[in-house]
């Protein structure tokens, strides 16, 4: 017999209702029921990202619409202000110099935030920089921007836009676009949204639209103007992934019901409950500051290899969690738990966690994790 | 009770071997289980796009593999040459603008497919040109393209690469890559497939690899090289659309059962019993020349609108055809018979249309259709 179960950022599992809904007939884009599908979509959509804005959708992964971002509010040579603690910050760094932009790196010890006040002074020295780009969790470390901060700062500034990679972000802590000041939010459908990937979503505050009138890079493909245009009178410039946006309609319909704040609240609770058991069985946090509601980073105790650990969790039990990137290989795992995810799961996990660790050599009290989660369940 | 029938040429119908496939719970894209399905795609994408190079997989629809396509091989101010006969050339058109290419437009008759010896004319004409941009069949229109005739053109010239945008014709006739001296073969999932839109797929030649070596034109998302040299370590760039490649996993099989000569029979059965059905029923075909395998266009009798019987066949009859585009709205309809479609559904489709052109007032003589297709299916 084989079961499996999935702890990793992206893909997470997926309700089987909503599996259900992608598993019908498919229909074609141009037809009655897809437009009324797409109508409460939209909706549903600027629900989940707090704001009034058209929320774009697109057939990519999140990279596509982080790269669109790059493409249509900038211009060669832009100057762009990138906090880099982690592979996805590496990723802003990458896309900004691919398009040939200037990207000022503000460089993040890898388990830390960006602080709030080194970005403040950075753009006060450079008034030049046109856009500061961050994450609003950081996959490859479990850590967190301080989103309302940063909006403070650059919502004065009309010549700067706040963007915010928040793929695996979104729907695990409160994000209100419009409220914070965010500038452009790019999220994707293989995390809190409990799809399949293959879905990246971008939304742009007026002042960001205000951008994309004068970039001169070239786009085609993730065009916002022209699919905003398209989005607008209910449809797409091409062929959407039918598929997963009958499964979004489903998912979204679920988190409607659930509500945003219950849906924060859970994800509070589960990684709350994931240090508390981590710490009790003697694991050190990877995240030192703003840990993710959607990811928890882990060290592995000296000398044991998280590899082996994850290996073991595989073949054993059919856990997948995910490995440390880059240099963290090895020395890190990383938990999540976002989307459709639940106590149930995470007690099971950390039980699995403990028999593993003692087999490896790690000392642990049996039980101990499990308790501590247990305890912060019950309050 | 509702039943639906889908005969538009993108999405097409979903085998439910595949639903189910997709269906299942979901995998990470970094496990032993993904790694192993992969490498099969892999295998089964050269078998199908018959080539020996690697066939690139990316989370988009077919439009996003066309300006890859753009964007990898040339470099701004590179004259292409775009042979435009209906939108999809227009579409290659506009990428190339949008690129800062200077793109010389090969006018087609919409209906008509695009002449060899013109392509050969102007290529003498003006040997600067370093990309022929070809439509394999013009969805719009139903029309193909003579590939063999265009590769013998094209081969020869070293500094000229034959691009070709196969999107709705891979699997429906006979396109032999690397024994045509195609270049680039663009292609999709919601075509021939059968597979929900979502990927995109994309194979250059040694030739059109070479190319990509003196871009200098922006690319991240579509990076040809990038994603070659992880395709090569069977893995990807970015999270790849996990559950399509699955499902794309299980139709790569039931090709390779059928095997390519008899899907190729197939799609030339159906299509040949579609146009002599029509031509019984008194209906002109759109397609003057090299009409496609897998989408039929249809001219409606003068005085009636072709979006009047696409509605009757949706609202009575639960049957999705495609309309004309652009300037063919109202006078054409398109019947795509690719994909899982067999004669079963072909005969139905005619029987109905038969009924519903009576009661538009078109002289129909009952059954005159559908005799003329059983001729062609007995033979």
């Amino acid at each position: 017999m084989e079961k499996h179960y999935l702890f990793t950022p992206g893909p997470t599992p997926i309700p089987p209702s909503v599996l259900a809904e992608m598993a019908k007939p498919i229909i074609h884009h141009r037809t009655r029921d897809y437009s009324a599908l797409f109508s409460q979509v939209r909706l549903d959509l600027k629900y989940l990202f707090q704001t009034d804005q058209e929320v774009l959708i697109f057939a990519a992964s999140g990279t596509g619409a982080m790269e669109g971002t790059i493409s249509n509010l900038f211009s060669p040579g832009d100057k762009v202000l990138v906090t880099r603690g982690g592979k996805f910050g590496e990723r802003w760094e990458e896309l900004a110099n691919a398009y040939g932009l200037q990207a000022r790196i503000l460089d993040v010890k890898w388990g830390y935030a960006p602080k709030p006040q080194d970005v403040s002074a950075i753009l006060k020295e450079d008034p030049e920089i046109r856009g500061v780009l961050v994450q609003a969790t950081e996959t490859s470390t479990g850590v967190s921007s301080d989103l309302k901060a940063l909006g403070e700062i650059v919502r004065p500034l009309a010549g700067t836009a706040l963007i915010v990679d928040a793929v695996s972000a979104l729907g695990t802590f409160d994000i209100p676009m419009d409220r914070y000041g965010l500038d452009v939010v790019v999220s994707a459908s293989q995390k809190a949204l409990m799809l399949p990937p293959g879905l990246a979503f971008t939304a742009l505050s007026p002042k960001a639209w205000k951008f994309t009138e004068s970039s001169t890079l070239p786009k085609y493909y993730f065009d916002f103007r022209k699919e905003l245009k398209n989005a607008q009178k209910n449809t797409s410039s091409y062929t959407p992934a039918v598929s997963l946006v009958v499964g979004l309609a489903a998912s979204l319909r679920q988190i409607r019901q659930e509500g945003l704040e219950a849906m924060f609240a859970r994800h509070a609770r589960l990684a709350e409950a994931t240090r508390r058991a981590m710490a009790a069985i003697g694991l050190e946090p990877f995240a030192k500051e703003l840990p993710s509601a959607g990811v928890t980073s882990v060290c592995m105790p000296a000398g044991l290899d998280s590899e082996e650990l994850i290996k073991i969790l595989s073949d054993r039990f059919g856990i997948t969690v995910a490995e440390g990137q880059g240099s963290l290989k090895g020395k890190i795992f990383r938990v999540a738990h976002m989307g459709f995810v639940d106590s149930y799961d995470i007690l099971a996990l950390i039980s699995v966690l403990e028999m593993v660790l003692v087999q490896m050599g790690h000392k642990v009290k049996p039980g101990a994790g499990v308790a501590a989660a247990e305890a912060l369940l019950l309050e």
